[in-house]
């Protein structure tokens, strides 16, 4: 057996929430209050102050004329969406059904991005009727959505998402400067631009995206120089005046042991000459960052009971009511290479100090459902709750809530 | 550009399919009129007489006296399990829910077995009630169990999942030999026995489950010896005569390329001894072998149309409108250590030679949403049909069909 795996409360996405009498506090109320008001274990509740104050420090650090949009795919909760509808300018969809719940939260279409590799036929008509900006991935969806609005006699508001020539240093997820399903091949832009120029469709600007979860403050900014300086080339191929660029998001949450948060002070610095560079080159250009995980990730916890504490020889597992099928991403098994355990903490005894190297576990009969691997935590009894941070995005909607026929948690916003 | 990632139509997984006019056969049916069918993609198809030879080969294989075990959470279609119904002995739940589906297809709770870490107080008393036989996770799980039964005047039927003190080799997932969430300590059990003869439980036998997913005959039959040993052994603490024992499952299926289906004959002989010894020693006992994915998972197929054909920087791209969110398995992240491909064809170009090597990518926004890394496949255009073998089993009830707000896929059962 080896030592705890780091499980440190001095984590920052732990030292960023405050306990009463040995509770974690959610939106001013203890944990077990939520759990009342909830009904049932286990569940996710999101802080709807701390998802403001999130926007609101973006605004405080994010040059001026930075039009600020909420990536729905994060965290699709109706609730999530209509507290986020008058905080943002706009919000980016990944389907029809994203579309939905954003048009059935109010929100403007005509501040509504749609981005997304394999858009049916259905959603490419959706989109277009709705009015939203649907963002091209390929000259064969531009073909099919030309000949969707010759039929329906639309004019498609459009940009060309745009597969970089570069790519983000330091990302979670590397989404460019190789091939890619993802956009039109930087080179191969200006030749689409031309065969766009002869069909029914508005043109409105690009969308390039580098990457996601990075930390980075230098390496977030030395790649939206370079989305910056990409744009304003290929404007040079446009059919009229670029008139949004999306330069994307990808501000990352420290998630693991080491992972310092991101320096947002410098990001909003660094970006002031990128937004002045865009607005200069591309006077009548919106600029539109879209975050997602940044926005709504640190407000997020999951939830759950302490069904059963056994010692397994001489190691310690906490059996608890949730695990892979509500989080598949804490269970490290959501396009993590390696498996590392989110910040995770009893908050049932909140602030107590670490007594005991455990394994907490779900209820599945499967060995990959596992929350935290060796964390040293306070003693914990059956009926304690166990709480995972940084859950807030892409928690419930990625996670295979049919998996072994258990009910789906719960989920409310405080 | 590395070459094909080894795709081969000789898979023995795709070489057990057949085809007509170029489209593979599910049931007699071409994959078209199976998609009309449905009414729409993507889908899961099982193949229903698939399903009833592999009972069938089982049944011939395996000794006189093995009782067969479906494990529902394999796959819980409501017409999976009430074909399976009349064909197998019994069942095996994990969950209250899949209990309810058990009962729902008709199912005898007398061969009804419920195992899993996380009971719930409510789950225990329902399946208490249901008069299933409850497999006994831990000490504190007893107690709990007790403690209903007292309250609610019950005798529930109870076997000890016993975690076993050596490991099974070559599994895809091992469950055994070390610390581990499941079943008792198989040293720890003798005193478990003595406190469980004083409480309100039936003693019915034990459960013991070495690891899951393997492929090797020998590996397979060397495990259940020692389990047959173990059970044997541990009978000698028993308050009352062995009635039950549950010997485990673990049969693989070959998804990557080099895997070879599992030598079922081999395995049939090897188990004759141990059901020998077994009811020689304990002659009130029923044996039982549970399976899920070896019974279903080769079954399935899960298809999905090809959107968009594109090529960035030299590799082709077919984009689906399926994907991660239907099919979380076959994109490597469900369990897997490294990425493999699942065997993939063109299911409407079925036979035809390989003349490229393309990604098979779904609709996801996100990279890790990738079916087929470099695999050697016919042309496919816009409307063909992709074919994912070996998906009858931690298929659809396995991945997160929420996630990006697409609707669920179809499912039938030919």
């Amino acid at each position: 057996m080896t030592g705890p795996a780091a499980q440190d409360s001095a984590h920052p996405a732990i030292a960023r929430w405050q306990g009463a009498d040995g509770e974690i506090l959610i939106g001013g109320r203890t944990l077990r209050q939520v759990a009342r008001e909830v009904g049932r274990t286990p569940f996710y509740a999101y802080d709807r102050g701390r998802i403001s104050d999130r926007v609101a420090a973006l605004r405080a650090a994010l040059p001026e004329g930075v039009r600020l949009h909420y990536a729905i795919k994060a965290n699709p909760m109706p609730a999530v969406i209509a507290h986020l509808a008058p905080l943002v300018d706009g919000v980016d969809v990944a389907s029809a059904g994203e579309l939905a719940r954003a048009l059935e939260a109010g929100l403007d279409p005509a501040e509504m991005g749609f981005a997304g590799p394999g858009k049916t036929d259905e959603e490419l008509a959706a989109a277009a009727v709705a009015g939203v900006l649907i963002e091209l991935e390929s000259e064969g969806e531009m073909r099919r959505l030309a000949a969707i609005a010759t039929e329906r006699k639309l004019h498609p508001r459009v940009a060309v998402r745009v597969n970089p020539d570069f790519r983000l240093k330091g990302s979670g997820m590397h989404m460019g400067g190789g091939p890619s399903q993802f956009g039109v091949d930087a080179e191969a832009v200006p030749a689409l631009l031309h065969s766009l120029a002869e069909l029914p469709l508005q043109f409105e600007g690009f969308h390039i995206f580098g990457g996601s979860q990075n930390l980075s403050a230098e390496s977030l900014v030395t790649a939206e120089r370079e989305i910056a300086a990409l744009a304003i080339r290929l404007a040079a191929a446009a059919p009229s005046p670029v008139r949004y660029v999306n330069i994307g998001g990808g501000f990352g949450i420290p998630y693991f042991p080491k992972d310092q948060p991101l320096d947002l002070a410098a990001v909003g610095a660094g970006l002031t000459d990128v937004v002045r560079d865009i607005r200069s080159a591309l006077p009548e250009a919106r600029v539109v960052l879209e975050l997602g995980r940044y926005i709504v990730g640190e407000a997020g916890l999951y939830v759950c009971r302490v069904i059963d504490r056994k010692v397994s020889r001489g190691q310690v597992f906490l059996v608890t009511d949730g695990g892979l099928h509500h989080h598949l991403a804490a269970t490290g098994n959501f396009g993590q290479a390696i498996r590392r355990n989110f910040p995770v903490a009893i908050g049932t005894r909140f602030g107590a100090p670490a007594e005991e190297t455990v394994n907490v576990v779900g209820c599945l009969c499967t060995p990959i459902d596992l929350l935290a691997d060796r964390a040293a935590l306070p003693r914990a009894e059956v009926g304690d709750l166990v709480v995972v941070f940084q859950s807030g995005a892409y928690g419930l909607s990625a996670s295979p809530t049919a998996f072994l026929g258990h009910p789906p948690p719960g989920e409310i916003l405080v």
